[in-house]
Formats: structure tokens, sequence, C-alpha cells
């Protein structure tokens, strides 16, 4: 069975026992979230937040990290349009954008047929995104957050995600 | 109580009653996702495609788009380094992207005090990221992630998922 396969199979099962049901799209707790896209967050984050269907916006990337303007169009949709009125940004322990190396990165992508000629293109280093220290990369995130022109005048949290245990840590109280 | 505090709370109760263990960040079901960070998908997209802790690196953001190389960064990450062989642009019915408007966002910019001159840097119907037709979306971002050069040749394929049921409907099969 295909990857796909395997998950429209999972999928036909949730459907016939999932009771549907209508819902706002605005966030319930008034809260849009930059976290990581780690697969370790499944079923994991969320609860670990106290977090239940309708109530947060969650903006994820590899390092919850601000690369471009994505992540903060995200949170701008979230603030002006769908009911966000804080902002959370949780980085997690053991990320592996931390130290990621783009000479390693330029490696396997040749390998994998990534013309040279394109790689030569980009700041690979700049375009995976990586950072040194979870912590240090959250506070910079919620700089940018904060700085950024048309994000409005909110509060911007940081925080920590233990991988293992679940416990949060603030870095930034944004009140 | 604050919004912080109310996290903090449930984060308290969470961690008293969860048995933790390390696990490997390479995705186990070798899945590279990009869905939206609709609130509604909570409790509800992860479930609804049996994805289970560990199983796949999910990257969310407004409208699962492509806006800069932030989500084809992250994918890039999930591809090379963290274990995922395909892709999956998940989208969902009645998204708030669908149909975004640029000059009611710069009314709302303006009535919380982002300055003119500020917004004016900007293009805002290609910042926000909207679009016209979640479907229509879907297949573009698809196209936009098999054509980018630093992407290897793996299948992206493009779903779906109807927001009451939770039923995917396959849009592009990636294979």
């Amino acid at each position: 069975m295909t990857i796909l396969e395997n998950v429209l199979k999972d999928n036909k099962e949730f459907v016939e026992n999932f009771e549907g049901e209508e819902m706002s799209h605005h966030a319930a707790k008034k809260l849009a979230i930059l976290t990581c896209m780690d697969c370790r967050l499944i079923d994991f984050f969320e609860p670990a937040l106290g977090l239940k269907r309708g109530d947060a916006k969650i903006v994820r990337n590899a390092g919850n990290s601000i690369v471009g303007e994505d992540a903060i169009r995200s949170i701008g949709a979230a603030l002006y349009n769908l009911g966000a009125e804080e902002v959370m940004v949780v980085g997690h322990t053991e990320c592996g954008m931390a130290g990621a190396d783009a000479e390693a990165l330029k490696e396997k992508m040749l390998a994998r047929g990534i013309k040279e000629e394109d790689i030569a293109k980009y700041d690979l280093a700049e375009w995976i995104g990586g950072f040194e220290s979870e912590e240090e990369n959250v506070k910079n995130v919620v700089e940018k957050i904060k700085n950024h022109p048309l994000i409005p005048d909110v509060p911007v949290h940081g925080l920590i995600i233990d991988i293992v245990t679940g416990e949060l840590k603030v870095l930034v109280d944004g009140y």
C-alpha cells in the first residue's frame, strides 16, 4: 500500500466515526501561535497547551523561524481577520534546525540530482534558516514579530516546550 | 486569568499526567505535509489523516500557500534531513483565505494604528496571499513545489479536506 493509499484508508475510517459540525473559523482562545513542524509535536503540542478544536491559529515551519514574510502575513491574517488578539512563539528542545549545516545540505542536494547552478543562486545557510540556540531563536523571532511594520500592537509571548516532558518555559512575557 | 496564565495552567496539568519518552525526529510515515493554520484543524486534521505522534512534518500557514521561500525551505528540510520521502498539500473547504480582500485589510490596519507609509511599501494583496478557489490553490501549490529548483524529485500530492465531515478528496495524485 502506498503512503497516499494508507492515509486515505485511515481517512475513510475516521469519516465513518466522526460527527461533523459547523464551527466558527475565529480562534476561540484568541491566540495565534508560531511553532515548529516537528513530527513529535503531533498529539502532543495542542494537549500540552490545553488547545481544543477551534481554539487557535497555528502556524508551523522548520524551526518556528521568520524567513521572509510567510509566517508574518499568516500571523497578520490571524490578528486582523480571524479573531486572534495575542501571539505566542513556541520553540522546542532538541530542534532539528539547531546547528543546521549548509555544506552538508548542499552535498545532499547534489546527491539527489539538484543542479549546482541552481544551488549557486541561493545562500543555502540563509535559505534553510537554521540557528545555534532554540531559546535565542525564540527571543529573536518575538522581536521580529513585534517590530514588523504591519503587525499591530499586541502581546507577543515567547516560550519553549520540553519535547520529552511537555513542560513550557516562558522566555518572553509579552504583557 | 490572562491567556498566557490559562495556557500555563493547562500545561501544568498536562505535564503531571504525561509519560514522556525520547523519540526520533525523523517522520515515521515519511511524509511532509503543507496545510492551513485554521483553528478548526486542531484535534481534527491529524486523526482524519491517521497521523500519530512522530509520523509527519506538518508545515502550516494561512491558506497552505507558497509565499516566498518559507514553506518550501521547510519542506526541503523535511526531505533532505528529516526522513520525509513524499509531500502532501492539504487544503480545506471554507478557507478564510479564499476571497481575502486587500482593501478591507488596509482599513483594518489603519484602524489599528499601522502607518499608511508602511502599508504603501507592500502590495497587500500579494502580501496576504489570498486566492479565489481552495481547490485551484492546492493544484497551484503542488506545481510550485514540484517546479522549485531545490526540491528533489519526489511525489507531491494535492488533497482537500472537508472541514465539516473530515473527508479527503484527492486533487493531484503525485505518483
